[in-house]
């Protein structure tokens, strides 16, 4: 058996001089309050406080992280809890959260050298107190100390916001959502954390989806504005904003399969919106229509102030018979080659020195960081540089981000370290990893004389609290 | 004059405390067996055993490489030993060998950083037991040293088969061929060694050759199968494919300019094959006949378990003059900005999750390492991730592939290092230079804490023996 | 206040026996003479040799590296002295310089990281004698410093061209210019400096520029030949690239969106020149004119030997509101995405390996130098790897470029460094910086064993002088 004890100096630069800054520079921000700007955790789930039952329905089944690698050494997804679309209403086998836990311990080795890895270890001993490596032999053994663990009142949702020290969570929400748990939080007095809803309008941007309909559905009801014509909708869409507004919400997301945003004549957008209602739209009116909503979405933000977030550049659902067979979300969404510059032309030309107007750019595709993201973000004031996002999200990644963006956006124009995460328990893990790697980044500054100490601990300070408030006006 | 002495610790990280991990795992790994799963040394060679009698035409004039750097300084191809086309046939002008070894000896200094330069020197001071530096005042001696080598027993093609402890090495070759060499070997007593064809059906996939007509007639003979159709053609690959799997091939190669892979229906790609013998095939009908090929060899490969390698994105002889002149494989091959994740949906949809099927994705195109090729191994079993690949394979271009490809994929998804040579020699030297920089690479994970020193040795081992032997079912 | 005070070490490598190494290498060449075969100083600058009256005319409001990042955190334009188009011939209003000045210092830390904070430190401190770092606190009495430094006669442009050891400046220029500057420089018995133009022709590839037509005019009369058709314009620029030549010239620049280059018959590319003058062109002519424009310069260039630079891949002008207002090189010419293998074929095919001929490629967009700038300057003896350029130009992007270039490329076949600079005073910082950057990679290479010693300091010494001198056959 493994010890399982992740070293104090984990992460920080080999070289000795380099790392004696660096763990200077990361025991000054070590335990700062975590601001997490853009995230997946559920609202209800801090509302409702309950206990986690199974850990592997709280570790593994809901990230597509880890549950894509395990598939990829031949692990089907059955075994690691999805369900098939057909019965995903129906409850799992008894017993399956062990034998999940132990399909993850059996195949530990093969997260060797990732960031999967890094977490979960950071995770286990740190949050879970876990003091063994999992392996086949200590699979059962972890699991049932996992249980217990999990059943303690210090690990249930709410006692563990406030040990994680988390000062903002932002969630992701759909704009037809009534936002009921973010309010009753806001409202509960025992509970003193801050959570804030994101909106995140992508459903209402794709008419051919067979779910399009439905959702201006939903849409008008929640409005109370009649989605049926493209003016209805983004009427609707500024009425719900308004409500995230209210709610606490400071920004908005959106995913696109690219950053187009030429906008449409009213005229056209109303004829796409009939066609689409009628169900006679064209893929190539399908995707004109994508674009004018990324652009007036980017319009509204320009008026409300609500910070704008784009993730552009990713192929979801790329195999079509586990899309079919287990839904959305189930680890083979791609990155696509992308590109921001030229498509996001429009929204800048009429937005990007409008100071309401802010956009957080977002990629999967690295060479758009010191080519496109950073002079964008270096020009416009506007534009900032989003942290490295998904498969990008990883040691290396991080260092390739800021060698590529620091030279022409600074520290400044950057976004600030965004976790991203479904896995609640790994939040401190993410964003000790974000908080060690830019103090190994800043010490290799300092120890090749481009900044000085005293700088490095300035910046040390402003990544983890002034960059992320001040860019999402938290 | 300078001494030839290659460094005990080169390729090692710079960092004391990390070499010191590095040199561990390196000596736990140098001398293991070579697997060598692609390659391009000729079966033949070992067959005969002949003493290479010819330094020139042994180290020079068929290593790309190295002629292509020469031609670039200004050094006419003819001078390398490159035949014109019309005389191609013709033997070169006597003495024209210590010509060629001269011109290299006179622009050692053009290939100073380059891995060229670090493979020669490991082999000529390795394997040859050269103990000066080439250069104009050195050339002659070097020349007559080498010559005197070269003609000593233990120098002959098997014995340094021997010396340099291949386990297996794999061998390209057309499904035409009748693979007598690979047959004769096998069932030499004499030869212990293990040598494998790999099946690569590039030259059938372009019905605009103008080669290709006379490809199809040397297969059907080869097979005694009529390709006049393209239900005949497939139907021979597949039987040349058993004929190479039963001569003990594990795995195929396939090169093309894009990994579209659309499937044709049949009447359409028998169209097309009618057209191409007629003469009347436009471009758009020869690109969908290539995509449909590569569609049929994946679907082959998911019968009949034969491994597919897939080397897309290379433009063949850019500069027509030098075609013209000399023919292919004459250094003006270059790489094509690549795409794998849209290309390869067709394939991936089909067989991506097929147990039997197995596809490892090279690239000259290093974007698409964390961008597609990762990310693809990270969810799909059948895929992995190939290891970087002439253009990029050397120390800078390794370090880059593992720092990118690590964090979604692991190492399990990797294909091992493959040293796709044409230079016999050089075996040894770039698969030490691979082993060196892996350890270098796990050792630098080792001291940031992210690796037990453990792990990093099961890793070390792994990368050089399980891994290829798994990943090419050797 | 913060003292202002570079350390000698500054960008050498952190490692201490790496950076031992580097020391060593540094101090060999740190002083050798600045060849700057690439640049934006204005030769008559240096014919009138008057002082330098205000520190924000000299430093700031003409480098756009500077401006545009104050622009990105909400300084406006125009406080940074940039004027609106309509009154651009107006003077600034009085007291100006001083308040740019304080915009800057009251902005220092936003450079923190960046390269234009590591350049201004080392002129501040090397060239003016600063002893306090920029800010809210110091800005008065440093701009107060300044302007009394500038007003002495060792300040004077000359007498820093002396200091600096400039062995040869090139000047970026107009075909119609008549380069008088150039000739009096040449001339003058006081002046031993070397100060060369270079032509470049790009006003006279955009025929749907609006200014097309009044160029063409002016370079009728400069070569006194007709420009008011296709064969006349060629004729125009051959004559005063023979003019350029008899100046000193020894190279062309050429920035286009893309590298396309395919030449067009004379009678299309006749009509298109009609067309233009009627003011009746199409974009796809427009775009079919500048091709083939490339093509005739490249085809001039294999005529005349001088060295064509080209730039490829800028989208010009991104924000056309700050266009519209400030005019060009406003801080928004922003990176595309780009492409050199193929597009340059028709160039590469017919004079790529002609010996008079001679072409240095330039990027930023980085994924081009190991995928397509190294690979071709590896196979064509025409083709050179330009420097990083632009947005690339700073310690991290520079250290990418060799790690990418090298292995393909290796030193020779490099352009060497290139300051492509408005900013008179940085010339010094930049070259030492890359001085810097060089015996840091040197460094690596020797500690590592991949170089000797003795090779990594004759390396350095090429890099500074030997190769840039033959590069751009100065």
């Amino acid at each position: 058996m493994t010890a399982l004890s992740p070293h104090p100096d984990r992460l920080l630069p080999a070289d000795p001089g380099t790392r004696e800054v660096a763990r200077g520079l990361y025991a000054a921000v070590a335990d700062a309050p975590i601001y997490s700007p853009h995230g997946h955790v559920d609202a209800g789930m801090l509302l409702e406080d309950e206990p986690f039952d199974d850990p592997a329905a709280l570790l593994i089944t809901p990230d597509h992280y880890v549950v894509r690698l395990l598939h990829a050494v031949g692990v089907p997804l059955e075994r690691l809890g999805l369900r098939h679309v057909e019965n995903s209403e129906g409850a799992g086998a008894p017993g399956s959260g062990r034998e999940i836990w132990r399909a993850l311990c059996e195949h530990w080795d093969v997260f060797l050298g990732t960031p999967v890895r890094y977490w979960f270890e950071s995770e286990f001993a740190g949050v879970f107190g876990l003091t063994e490596a999992p392996s086949a032999v200590t699979a059962d053994a972890l699991y049932d100390q996992l249980v217990d663990t999990l059943s303690r009142p210090e690990f249930r949702p709410r006692a563990l916001f406030d040990r994680f020290n988390i000062a903002v969570l932002a969630t992701t929400d759909d704009p037809a959502d009534d936002l009921s748990a973010h309010l009753a939080l806001r409202d509960d007095p025992t509970f003193t954390g801050r959570v804030v809803p994101t909106f995140r309008a992508d459903r209402y941007m794709h008419p051919l989806e067979p779910t399009w309909r439905g959702r201006l559905d939903a849409l008008s009801a929640a409005a109370n504005i009649d989605c049926g014509n493209h003016a209805g909708l983004l009427d609707a869409l500024r009425s719900r904003r308004a409500y995230f507004k209210a709610a606490g919400g400071t920004a908005t997301d959106t995913g696109t399969i690219d950053a187009g945003s030429e906008p449409l004549a009213d005229a056209d957008a109303e004829r796409i919106h009939r066609e689409a209602l009628a169900g006679t739209i064209t893929q190539a009116d399908a995707d004109a229509y994508r674009r004018t909503m990324l652009y007036r979405l980017a319009e509204m933000s320009a008026e409300d102030g609500l910070v704008m977030q784009l993730h552009a550049g990713v192929i979801r659902n790329h195999h079509r018979p586990t899309f079919d067979a287990f839904g959305p979300d189930t680890g083979h969404d791609l990155p696509a080659a992308g590109g921001y510059t030229v498509p996001l032309t429009p929204i800048l030309r009429d937005f990007g020195v409008n100071p309401t107007f802010r956009i957080v750019l977002f990629t999967v595709d690295e060479t758009l960081f010191s080519r496109e993201i950073a002079p964008l973000a270096g020009f416009y004031p506007s534009v900032f540089a989003g942290a490295p996002w998904w498969f990008l999200d990883s040691p290396a990644g991080i260092a390739r981000y800021r060698a590529a963006v620091t030279d022409s956006a600074g520290f400044a124009k950057t976004s600030g370290f965004i976790d991203d995460t479904r896995a609640y328990c790994s939040i401190p893990a993410r964003h000790d990893m974000s908080r060690r790697l830019d103090a190994g980044y800043l010490a290799s500054l300092v120890t090749t004389h481009q900044l000085s100490e005293d700088d490095a601990l300035t910046l040390a300070h402003r990544l983890v609290a002034d960059i992320p408030v001040s860019t999402f006006r938290l």
